[in-house]
Order: structure tokens, then C-alpha cells, then sequence
């Protein structure tokens, strides 16, 4: 069964010489696959390549990746296709090669069994104590220094809690750890704006197209934790998750999710519209 | 010959699941090796250990390190010891498991041959465009979430300049991309607060304490990029590359490096004071 594949190669094994191990020199995406559809894919590319760009990598074709992910075994209806690229293999140094060739690593990973409950149930959000001081330079792309959300993440063990929501210093939430936020506050649904996410999620702005489809206003504006009080509903979203409904955030209940069951049955419509398959 | 020892195995492969390839989610140290004496050990043992419990990992005991470094085949009078310590192997997602196994990389790299020129003729450094954004939580240790230094190096590929130093979001002049920087203004010399580095360099604490030794006193503080026309003698300095007096900085130059030379004859005696011996 073949899970990894290495620049085209079937292997779980890389140098200790990548840029990605010693830097975090690279970018990931993380794809949902159902029934062998892709979802979602060329958002993934687009902000792959865009990722690349903005590091100064040189993007892998599309068609490249698409052949290497053909070489994977999917055994499960759905599962989760992880590509990363980085800069590729270097001497010690901060200084890259222009020589240096991009390493490209795809991976076939379990669907993770609680994602169907999590948008049927809900789930409970924390406040995370550690905060996100997000560099315009690096604001959006999926890059892989992502030691803020290790350390988001390792606040809590509790598992009655699975997501926690990120304050930046001025303590507006701006995003979920492995997810985006959106809020309704006074009848008006806001999310952060874009240039101040650490990642400009996929789902994120397929919620926003949708929404807007569906005549439901978004407003990206700034959302201050003072503002918990006045939520009225709340959910998360990733290409993982989908739309998640978020039914507690501290001691904080949101009782209804009318506006959210609405948005999750309209984004099926995405999912039925021809995605890329495999 | 053996140039990389992983967890105690001569191999330079690692497995595609580690965290520091995934999310930079670990520490590193690079030690300068001259005829098998590891400079600074207990230095740098003690700022890998105390990066370790920042992120919770589990050091690995320095008795381990320094049998798995004698594994290494010293062909040269000179080298450079790399360690890097990941959190281990994990699957997909920020939260990481109490039972996961450090993976800790051991390699021995080639003595960089420009050390005894930068040293003996000063180098030029620029300053960068891109901006050090230091979260508190992870200031000071050495992680391996380098991107800030990586897009800083990508800036200039003209090798008559050899350093890039850093300003933080207020125009501080915080560090280099792989030193620390220390600036001599109305007879004074100054450094950034250690508080306020992104690494608190091993040679810069060296540096303190044989400058106090020598009673030259060093005053912590910001020092502001409108400050750089007062400048009167500037270097930089790291493990590897000793202390390096600076020449020239944009259009200023340094003429003098008085102190800086006093300083290296001085640091002298740390090199000859029983260094550990491997």
C-alpha cells in the first residue's frame, strides 16, 4: 500500500539536509478526498502556488501532483491528501540555492472519524492564552512555521474541548488553530479580513462565496474578545471539517445555529459540483 | 564516514510524519568543533534544554548527545556540530502526543572557510526589509520556525555583503539574520535586550561576560535604525563565526574596531580555558 510519495517516488523517508525539517522552508495544503473527488482542488493549487511564490519556490506543475497523487493507494471512500513543498535540500545557512530543487511530499491519511459529528453536534471553542503576531509578509500563505498553533493547541487536554480560537495582540479573534471563525454579532455575520488571517483558508472563502450566492452578508471586519458577549451564533471551517458549528466558547453558549445549517446545506452544492477527480 | 547519527542510528533519513519537517516544531544548536573539542558545550546544552521545556519536549540527557556525537567521524581539524531536536513523529494536527519520541539529529558539517577572513578583515552588512515580529513566547530559543531569517537572506544574492540585520515593527536594530549585533554609540556599547532576540545567542552572552570581565560594559537597549549615523564600531558574532567587526553598514562606515580587537583577544581565553573535550 502506498501512503507516501517523495518527488514522484514511493517513500516516507526524507533528508535531514531539507529546508523543510531545519526552517520550516515550505508550504502544505491539506485536501479532503471523497470517492476519490479531490475537493476543492484548484483553490489548493491556486494557494499553493501563491505560497510558493511569495517564498520565492518554484511551484510544482499541477500536473505533476495530480500524477503523484494518482500513485496513492485510497482504500477508504474518504480520506485526506497532504502535499508540502519545500524548498528542497541545503547546506547549513540561511541562504538558499536558486540550484535547489523543491522536495514534494504527498501523503494518503485517515478521515478523521469525528468530523461528521462535529457538524451535526457542534463543538466547544476556547480563548487561547498564546497569541498570534502575524508578519505581513508570511499573512495567508500555508507556510510551515506553525509553532503558534503547537503551542495554541497544547493548552488544553481536555477533550470536551476541541478547538481554540487565536487573539492577536490586540485581542481580536482571528481565527480558530486549524480552522476560521465567523461570528454573528447584531444580526451581521463577520469574519477577520483576510490580510490579517495567518491562513486564507480554502473553505473560508468558499463560505464566502457561497454566502454571498445565498444572499448572506459577511462583513470582514475585526472582532474583539469583548465582543463574546454580543455573539449570537458561531462557526468554524476548514476543508477538513466543512461548516462546524460552535455551540460554547468559554462561558459563553450559542444557542442557535439557523444561519449555520443553512450555509452547510448550501456548501453541498459545491461538493456536488464536479470536483476534480482522481 | 559517518556525517548524521538519528537517535543513536547512522542514517540521514527521517520519516515524513516528524513534527520539525511538519510544523518546525522543535530546536536546533550549532557548535563549533576544533581538534574535538566542542566550544561552549555547557552553553549550548543548556539553551537546547531550556528550548526543549519552552516547547515540552523532552531533552534528550546530555550524556546521550555527546555519545551520539562521538559516533561522528572528525576527518577535520575543524567542523560544525549541528543537533536538532524534534518533538518526534506524530499524524496529522497541531496536537501532539504525550507519548511521542523526540527525534534527535546529529550531524557534523564542514567548517565554513570564510571564518578567518570575516574575522581578521570585518565583513559589510545591510539592513533588512523584512521585519522581526518576536512573540514573547518564543523569544530567545533557538526553534525551527526560520522563515523570518529565510526571506531576510532571500533579499540580496550580492556576495560583497555578508550579513542582513534585522529591525523589529518600531525600526529597533534587533539582530542579524544568524548573529547577534552589537553597536558602540557616544563611547558606549549597546546591544538589544535579550529579552527582546529572537535568539539569545550563545557567543553573545560569551561576549557579555568577557566584556565585563574585561571591564568593558555593555548597556541593553534598543538601539533605533536613526541612531546608525552615530554608530562608531559595530560587529556581530555567533558560534561559529567568533566575533566579527563590522566595516560598513549601507552608506556608513566603522572605521575604528579598537574594542572589537581587545574583545577577540579576550575571547581567547574562553577557547583556551577546557573547552569540552570529546
Amino acid at each position: 500500500m502506498i501512503t507516501t510519495i517523495v518527488n514522484g517516488i514511493a517513500t516516507d523517508q526524507i533528508s535531514v539536509k531539507d529546508r523543510a525539517l531545519n526552517y520550516g522552508d515550505g508550504v502544505f495544503e491539506t485536501i479532503a478526498v471523497q470517492t476519490n473527488k479531490l475537493y476543492y482542488w484548484a483553490e489548493h493549487y491556486r494557494r499553493l502556488k501563491a505560497g510558493c511564490e511569495r517564498l520565492g519556490i518554484a511551484a510544482p506543475a499541477e500536473a505533476t501532483l495530480l500524477t503523484d497523487i494518482t500513485k496513492l493507494s485510497f482504500t477508504e471512500a474518504s480520506s485526506v491528501v497532504k502535499i508540502i513543498v519545500s524548498r528542497g535540500q541545503g547546506g547549513r545557512g540561511y541562504a538558499s540555492d536558486p540550484q535547489n530543487q523543491p522536495t514534494v511530499i504527498i501523503s494518503n491519511n485517515l478521515w478523521p472519524d469525528y468530523v461528521e459529528s462535529y457538524q451535526q453536534q457542534g463543538i466547544t471553542v476556547r480563548l487561547c492564552q498564546h497569541r498570534l503576531l502575524i508578519n505581513p509578509a508570511l499573512a495567508g500563505i500555508k507556510h510551515l512555521n506553525r509553532l503558534d498553533q503547537v503551542l495554541a493547541r497544547s493548552e488544553w487536554q481536555n477533550n470536551m474541548i476541541q478547538e481554540g480560537l487565536m487573539l492577536d495582540q490586540n485581542d481580536n479573534i482571528v481565527e480558530g488553530i486549524s480552522s476560521n471563525v465567523f461570528m454573528k454579532i447584531n444580526k451581521q455575520w463577520l469574519t477577520a479580513p483576510d490580510s490579517h488571517c495567518a491562513v486564507a483558508g480554502v473553505m473560508r472563502e468558499a463560505v464566502l462565496r457561497r454566502a454571498a450566492k445565498a444572499g448572506l452578508q459577511i462583513t470582514q471586519r475585526h472582532v474583539h474578545q469583548s465582543e463574546l458577549p454580543l455573539i449570537e451564533q458561531m462557526f468554524v471551517c476548514n476543508s477538513i471539517w466543512g461548516i462546524v458549528p460552535v455551540r460554547a466558547c468559554e462561558s459563553y453558549e450559542f444557542k442557535s445555529a439557523d444561519d449555520i445549517k443553512r450555509l452547510q446545506t448550501e456548501l453541498e452544492q459545491d461538493t456536488k459540483s464536479a470536483p476534480y477527480v482522481i
